[in-house]
């Protein structure tokens, strides 16, 4: 390969990430779409992007936003009334069982609009937005309990709970941070608002989080910066922000005991603020369930090792990771020995003896993972562009990797679980400066995957991220993943209950009442069911439809022109579209996914008529098919089914029950036989008038089942062939 | 690689197609982004995607469609007033001069609102969307004639030119197709409307087009489906579109002279029909500009070879590749030799006599592309999931190659050009039921790269396509391409004029009158100037941020929480967003793009009083820093300076100047060290007035700069390292 300019440690780097044609990646990674609102899934270690998914931004291919079902659940984000299109999505989080991902949910967070989503990982489709009622901000979401019991956000930017105006003077009487438990309800799959709770916390800028594990179950940590709380001004000669927030060696590491503090709810000893349960900082203070650790400067990363004993911070002013045992500070704890008291009256431990050990890593530390091997860790170095990896039982660097450039968060697969799985670790750098191809002033971001499974880490592969800016990411084994590839038929996807418009074959229907117009329709390959659909200018028209597709990857998608609406419709689903028809005119719709050969021709029109338009009588349209051209499609008919017999003769001669996908073809292919047969008999019955129009039309209407059929016969056909399929019974 | 179960010709294909750190991509290719409405640009043979171009539906990251001068461009795209929040775009277009990619313009359509988009490659954004007045759907567009003069765009399911309704009965007196050719001004960069004209059409469902070249220069052809002008009606008991329009044999190729037509609306022979100029079918058959030639059976691609004398067509429900030549199809013309007229009175010429040859390829054939070795081409087999590559002079198959699954377009490196660069293909495939990971009902696309440079292809890889479904793809060599990394200061970009908001380092400003709050800012690590903004509830508040750096890649982020704003500010723009302070309270706003070590600190606030609010006197907040504060940080800073000079040192020593990007690295570094010292003028000033408080906080403020410059000078020295730099003279 020296004509591509490679070296022996490229080519070794390629073939460790190259996944081979239906080969399947090891990890499934999701990452925060940062300013895009959404989530991003990518496959390790081929680094390939397999789905945006729509969270807080409307995105049309999924219809997400588009279709009333989604619109209900974006909806859900709206704040004060206000539609919020957009989000700026930081830090994923995968739910857990008993400390590790169990691939059923994933929560993500919005830091401009202090929002936390849920996805449903059977269909990987957003279920849920809730609107923290407290915050004006937050960062520091989403992070799990380890049974996903609560789902941890805490504020950033402090603001006052109440939503009144008041002067930045009053900040550090006023202005208030917190930490919000949102309760999960894994059987709904949703959050319960209701049972969620809010631990107050001073006006500091509270930033990540991490639940405690085994030993330190029950236990959240929470760092922060500004701890200073600096008000900046640089434009009335004052300091920036960045000056004031960073003056301070330290700042705090607020820990809090959940499980005590979900108690204090049910005790009653929380005030409803803007509908939600709040313990207040002098109950937090009074009961014991609140603390705080000084922290080496402007923090970002709180890591709980997998044993739960220990808990890694690193503070990005600061050259060293500090590593804080459980076990000490609950000496302290229980021993009522504290160092002094913050403003708000809240213990302050003492760093010191709260220390395991630190370990002086180098320039911006931000962030820690750990490794499957005991007591290894992986810290990004923000300013010296490097990952370093160190032992955090005894304290000492190991190794060392440069990256391109300004690393923020890393992550190792299900890194911050109980058991990591190690092997890779990916690095989301911040700049692309010169690692890609140009592509205007707004660059790409750069993920970089690294190998750690030998002493020294290898860097593998360079991915750019085409868009947004993810904050975090986190990494599942892809086999612990089950998710559906069709609907329940008639499903409603974002409900999970059966919809409302749900229609069967044949049962496709107009129903008007007065101004509005409700259609149950249908798609399969390769119409739409109704395909003329009338209304006078002023109408409200309503449009379910329901996929009839079985087949895996058959979706068809849903467009009024110029109505701004959109659907896609896997198999199964029912999506409903909704629109004013307030133009008079003639409006093209059609299928949207390539679906089939005929596609294209998979089409209709909604016709808006003007108020009191009266018909015009019509003329019958004259005839243009003759028994010549009949008879000339049903031999070409009678043609294909010889060769279709010819494959259907192949697959059933070798052992095609033995491959599942090839099974699943076979059922698709049957489906569009009948309805094969269907048409025929459609084809036979005006044949039997000697209506030679439709005989012909039916005909061809046969014949595009049978290219269906054989397409999807052809396929099987050819995986058979390359999976080396045997003679059956051999 | 055993151990990930990879075969030799795996190891091959990942060795062809791994880029490593810092490569660059030999090709850049643009697709469509199907129903997301947006363009997607990944890399070859890599197949990395670089970035999504927001085209047609807002796009939060790039702050398309959220910050007042994107949505000017988005908004032009609305339809009778109506806002469209997505397209869905089909065929992109890359600009050409003399019959080749210059890399300055890429063209890109939007079938389900007929509109047409100008992207500029300068900055890979958005500048213009043209609305088509007549059409209400059209799916074959972009194509450009050979210098880019006109966009050819035509139009799909046929319906009446008037916005009025007219009933289906009347569907072949009223309704019709047409092509649109839209003037296109390289100088503006801009479409012109005003130079624009369409050329009227029968209804028949007009597809793809191609513009001559060389010899058919002047010429251009649109192809078709359903000129069975058949109406549906499956819910009325009537054969679906799919069988009525799929009944005949052939189709027709619609010829069109331009240069020939343009001449003629100069004449004044064209009609103004909602603003457009349209010559009718009666005048371009009177004027002898258009004709039709019978093609097989509903056909998609058709393209001219790259030396323009062949025009080949595929029909889907036809096993053949039709290829026509243009001279026998001339001999025609200039004989005045037609096999007939249609029912519009178009002539129709003979098929066999316009023939060159036909070759039998597969099942589905679609859309044709050309090599760089001469008569060679690639058609994309839909039902057969295959790739033929063929010679089109001989009329020979010479290899086809499986793919998976269900093939639409094929695409090679500039392979609609007269210079096609070969090496590489892609195919666009329309199913991946078992190709990745699973990521729901919903999958991704497939696009699969293939190697052409020898005799027989050879499958490379498999790209998932994560977001939208692209139906086609442009590639250009990467070093054709000459995008910028920056704007000159104070750009609205996407006017290229300078921006009436920008503002220069020192000039921020709040301007108020009457119930307008108007604020000229800047952002440049790691603040916003002003850090706040006060307003009343009622206020109308625009906010205008330039973005001060010169740095590649230093670009930042802008929100107010809750406010449903976004921007995206590379280096030198100038961006405004726009809002109503609706509510009161207090609203963080800060930097959304991770910028530097105090990206978090980028913050700042808008504080929105309730009408009439009263100042209530404040009291000054008390000193917090002492004077061993400031000697602390001043020592501080004297130690990050030896660090820095060793650093610099370092740098200067070698032969640094040799590394353009290194010579932008220590621009950079030496603005921050500029800015560094006006920190430490100011800390000297207040110190002199024994204002230890503002001494510490602007002591604090001088080190930030030196931990962004050692930051700076750090990269610069690591990548010295990584690249060879020798001792300076050496």
């Amino acid at each position: 390969m020296k004509a591509r300019g490679l070296t022996q440690q490229n080519l070794l780097a390629a073939a460790k990430t190259y996944v081979p044609t239906g080969g399947r990646d090891e990890f499934t990674a999701f990452a925060s779409g940062g300013q895009s609102g959404q989530i991003i899934v990518y496959g390790i270690p081929s680094m390939r992007i397999m789905k945006y998914i729509g969270v807080f931004t409307p995105e049309p291919w999924q219809g997400y936003g588009f279709d009333e079902e989604s619109k209900k659940v974006l909806r859900q984000g709206n704040i004060d009334g206000k539609e919020i299109n957009w989000g700026d999505t930081h830090h994923p989080a995968l739910s857990e069982t008993n400390g590790d991902y169990d691939g059923q949910f994933l929560f993500i967070n919005d830091k401009a609009n202090p929002r936390l989503a849920v996805i449903d990982l059977r269909d990987f489709e957003t279920k849920q937005i809730v609107v923290n009622p407290l915050y004006k901000s937050e960062h520091g979401g989403a992070f799990v309990t380890p049974n996903t019991d609560y789902v941890i956000e805490a504020s950033q930017y402090p603001a006052p709970y109440s939503k009144k105006f008041v002067p930045l003077e009053r900040f550090n009487e006023e202005y208030r941070g917190g930490v919000t438990y949102w309760k999960f309800d894994r059987k709904s799959g949703k959050i319960d608002p209701k049972q969620s709770f809010t631990v107050e916390l001073p006006p500091y800028s509270q930033d990540l989080s991490d639940a405690g594990k085994l030993v330190s179950d029950g236990w959240s940590f929470t760092n922060s910066f500004c701890t200073e709380r600096y008000v900046g001004g640089i434009e009335k000669g004052r300091p920036p922000y960045e000056a004031g927030c960073s003056a301070k060696d330290t700042d705090y590491l607020h820990m809090i005991n959940w499980k005590k503090a979900a108690e204090l709810v049910k005790q009653g000893k929380a005030k409803k603020i803007n509908g939600m349960d709040v313990i207040m900082m002098d109950t937090a203070v009074k009961e014991g369930i609140l603390f705080l650790i000084p922290e080496p400067k402007s923090p970002h990363g709180v890591d709980v090792t997998p044993d739960g004993k220990l808990i890694t911070v690193a503070g990005k002013l600061d050259s060293h990771v500090s590593v804080y045992s459980f076990d000490k500070i609950m000496a302290q704890i229980k021993a009522g020995k504290f160092e002094s008291k913050d403003p708000y009256g809240i213990p302050v431990l003492s760093m010191k003896d709260s220390l395991h050990t630190q370990v002086a890593l180098g320039l911006g530390p931000l962030h820690t993972q750990y490794d499957s091997k005991p007591c290894i860790a992986y810290t990004s170095l923000y300013v010296d562009s490097q990952v370093a990896k160190w032992n955090y039982c005894e304290g000492k660097v190991l190794d060392k990797l440069n990256i391109h450039y300004n690393i923020g968060h890393l992550m190792t697969m299900e890194g911050d679980t109980e058991h990591p799985k190690g092997h890779y670790l990916v690095a989301l750098n911040k700049l692309a400066i010169d690692r890609f191809i140009p592509v205007g002033p707004l660059h790409p971001q750069n993920h970089q995957l690294i190998d750690i499974s030998e002493d020294k880490m290898q860097l593998l592969y360079d991915m750019p991220l085409p868009l947004g800016e993810p904050h975090y990411v986190v990494a599942i084994k892809s086999t612990t993943l089950k998710p559906g590839i069709r609907y329940k038929v008639g499903t409603d996807s974002r409900t999970d209950e059966p919809s409302k418009g749900a229609t069967r074959a044949g049962e496709e229907r107009v129903v008007r009442k007065g101004k509005s117009v409700e259609v149950f329709g249908t798609e399969i390959r390769s119409h739409i069911t109704p395909e003329t659909i009338e209304a006078e200018v002023g109408d409200e028209v309503t449009i379910h439809l329901t996929n009839l597709e079985r087949a895996e990857d058959e979706t068809h998608g849903f467009t009024v022109d110029t109505y701004n609406v959109h659907a896609s419709v896997e198999p199964g689903k029912t999506v409903t579209v909704k629109f004013k028809a307030d133009r008079e005119g003639v409006f093209p719709f059609y299928c949207t996914e390539f679906c089939s050969a005929l596609h294209l021709e998979m089409e209709g029109y909604l016709l808006v008529k003007p108020k009191g338009y009266k018909e015009v009588k019509t003329v019958e349209a004259k005839a243009v098919y003759t028994k010549a051209d009949y008879d000339k499609q049903v031999k070409t008919n009678v043609d294909t089914q010889a060769v279709i017999d010819s494959v259907v003769g192949y697959i059933t001669s070798v052992n095609y029950k033995d491959f599942p996908p090839v099974v699943a073809l076979v059922d698709d292919a049957t489906d569009q036989l009948n309805r094969a047969k269907e048409a025929k008999a459609k084809m036979e019955d005006a044949a039997k008038k000697s209506d030679w129009q439709n005989a012909t039309l039916w005909a061809g209407q046969w014949w595009q089942y049978q290219v269906k059929a054989a397409d999807i016969g052809l396929r099987a056909k050819t995986y058979l062939e390359e999976h080396g399929a045997k003679k059956a019974g051999k």
